[in-house]
């Protein structure tokens, strides 16, 4: 049950997988197509049912994943462990709650899935590289973004000052905050936009930096992803460990390199 | 006849394919022209004549392409034999449908072939250089899109139950994931935005999250294109085969790499 | 009392500083909500009380600082020591005018002292990388921005030339040169934009030398990122010299490298 | 004479630059206040004034620099010499012609020079990374552009088709293409943008079609900076030749290595 449930090596578990994934891209589909009004007036009914159809086979599913690996925990503590215990609870909660139900999109998450069962194993290590030159920037990108954060409050107080008086888009610093993102960003919404000459000008200014500041990101990973790309890709196996849930497996492997716990062949 | 119409190498050759750039250029001119609303009401009978002219040449062209090789199949299922034929069909589907005839504006994916026409043999292999290094990313590229959408899947939803209670333009999950792209890629329209501090707060997020992660992608591309440029640029002629209609053969060759027909000198 | 108020070795350093960045957390937060109209009605006087507080505080901790060191003048006239003084006058300024308390989000700028709080030696060396490879691509931004600043001056001239007979919005040459820089930076607020087809057609031009120019930078900054990265990074120490208020120490330095000064274990 | 106008290695020399710095600055402000209506009304007279006074001064100083080389030609014909005759040409113009003297910012275009005037020998070697990495990317930057171009008139059309029944904004194919480039190139003013969820969803692609398609050209210049800045920078002197105009003779030069004119020392 474990080789059909977790992994994509076997007809069976491509199958149950293919299913899936089919029922995960329903499921998000139902949710979006509810938000829109014509469509709930007219389908309510059937969304509602559907939901719930939805929600019954994935708790199945997630009972018999706990059910099916020797240690539960490690299971629900992964990361794909959470995404499949949060793509079920809103449903429950919107029994109490209105408005959970849209957190369903949630599940939407499960599509990362999507990678396995293609037995797209170069994508798994594509995926990894990305990963793997993010975690290597990480630090320089929290460095940049603290950096990003202290330079737009600056701006952002300083056009209050500016704008402020004439200017009521500007009426508060956390608005002013907001506004030198959108600029810095250059996102430009123009639902906020400075009036006067001297706030054009910082404006300006702000824009500038911006424009120079994205090379700074996209120099650091460059050199990151250069670095993980000279680093040999090795192949990487669909197979997942029945005891502690480790995947990433060479394709030669026959024992879980974490636990020893003999892998599905 | 081969020579003349598929090669840019013979004198007669460059010729046909000067005149027929220009013949496509100015047809693509005519479609444009035509749908602004004063041009149409003056010359809107000369614009139909030239559509036809146009679409009679391009269909003679059509046709004595396909009578000038030998396997015609390999020649319509090729990328600009495919072109070839999407560019004159909307003038004679127009017969039967109204509007149609604005899709021939895809005539314009016809002017690749002039990379081909002056010969820019060097321009030919520098967009190898581009083709090669998006080859290369393309795995890495569609993890990269595949993340980025179930991204704005879920800030779309978490807008939509935030923002979608106090302003009705994000009065559904599909306008508000479309909110979520316009943010990401900072673009910004601003015909939607977030007027709540809640959804101003996470619209912030989603920018800076824009702002960083653009970085990846360009990396990836950085990284491929270095490799890709390593490998030493081959000099690439403009003939085709007659045959199988192969393109890029080297130099010096005088036999299809493909098929071992012999080339025109 | 040096090794307190300016390391992060020692327990008690580590908690001064903890304590000392909650501090400069909690003042900034109180400049922005008092910049909120409803906020600053509800508790106007409460968040005066906290400014006076805050700010006595921090001209304590910059008594004690300068009298801690043997050289004031070069505490005063570092980076931090500008930021700390920047950071108290503001209050005092604003006895004699209105509205200067709000720059006290200047203090925002000490939050860079939180690198070195959490002992994130590596963040240093990560952020000096970020340093070096910005100085070393100093030249060649300057030359890029010049070169920006006088592309955006003939543009917008342009522009007020052919659109400001019909378009208010681009009434003067400064104007019209401020819509350049929002185009060519990609930020596009709307609030000034082309009518005429002219107009929009020179827009189109901004916008795509706009969209291949960020191309330099990037280029220039990832090249000289990359160079740096290859220089192997050291680990630092976060000591400061008590008598010339150098960083940067190796972490088994004994003297300060600068002045000889014996450094606290 | 030649020494004192063309170079900034003698003290003269450098006081003449600096002098004519600070004339081309001055002239470029006159010209952009001129434009703004409240300045204009105050003091119109004395703009036309100084006008007059900085045109006849760069005449005499054409003049002056036309009569000191030994080849006017090709110092006539040389990048600055047109930039130095374009810049008198409009307020003559304008005798003629109203509103040309607004072309006079292309003055602003000697600011180039600054470059060399303050000696920044090494500013112009930067300068020069980034002027052969652009040429070196020029083919491939063409290519680039042209697919953009192809790309937009395609996506342009499907929208006129799409949204210009329901939409008054997509009301011809050129406004739609501008539309299409205002997205692509991420700057999104907002003047125009879909209403309709099929062009919605078409303008969602072209978002994220622009966004990673961003990341060729940087990879491209990158790439061809990393090879550029490899090139071991050599140092430049300011010298000019006087017979043939020639700049960036190495420090050692005495003749110039293009026509054996002895240079200054």
């Amino acid at each position: 049950m474990h080789e059909i449930i977790f992994e994509a090596d076997t007809p069976a578990g491509k199958m149950f997988d293919v299913i899936l994934l089919i029922m995960i891209l329903a499921s998000v589909i139902v949710v979006i197509l509810e938000s829109v009004r014509p469509y709930q007036l007219a389908y309510g009914t059937l969304f509602i049912y559907l939901e719930w159809a939805f929600t019954i086979f994935f708790t199945i599913e997630y009972i018999v994943r706990i059910y099916s690996v020797y240690k539960p925990s490690k299971y629900i503590t992964s990361f794909f462990g959470i995404i499949d215990l949060m793509s079920i609870l809103p449903t429950y909660l919107s029994i109490f709650f209105a408005g959970t139900h849209s957190l369903m999109v949630i599940r939407g998450l499960r599509l990362l899935r999507v990678f396995r069962i293609f037995k797209l194993a170069n994508f798994l290590s594509e995926s990894q590289v990305i990963i793997n030159s993010l975690k290597a920037s990480r630090a320089k990108i929290f460095v940049f973004v603290t950096f990003i954060l202290i330079m737009v409050s600056i701006f952002g107080s300083l056009m209050y000052l500016i704008e402020g008086v004439q200017n009521d888009q500007f009426d508060s610093i956390p608005r002013s905050i907001y506004w030198a993102i959108v600029t810095l960003t250059t996102v430009g919404y123009g639902d906020i936009s400075p009036i006067t000459p001297v706030g054009q000008f910082i404006a300006a200014i702000i824009m500038i930096s911006g424009y120079a500041v994205i090379a700074v990101p996209t120099g650091i990973v460059t050199a990151d992803v250069m670095r993980s790309v000279g680093n040999k890709n090795k192949k990487v196996s669909t197979q997942v460990c029945r005891y502690c849930s480790l995947e990433g497996h060479d394709t030669d492997a026959i024992y879980c390199k974490h636990c020893g716990e003999r892998l599905n062949e």
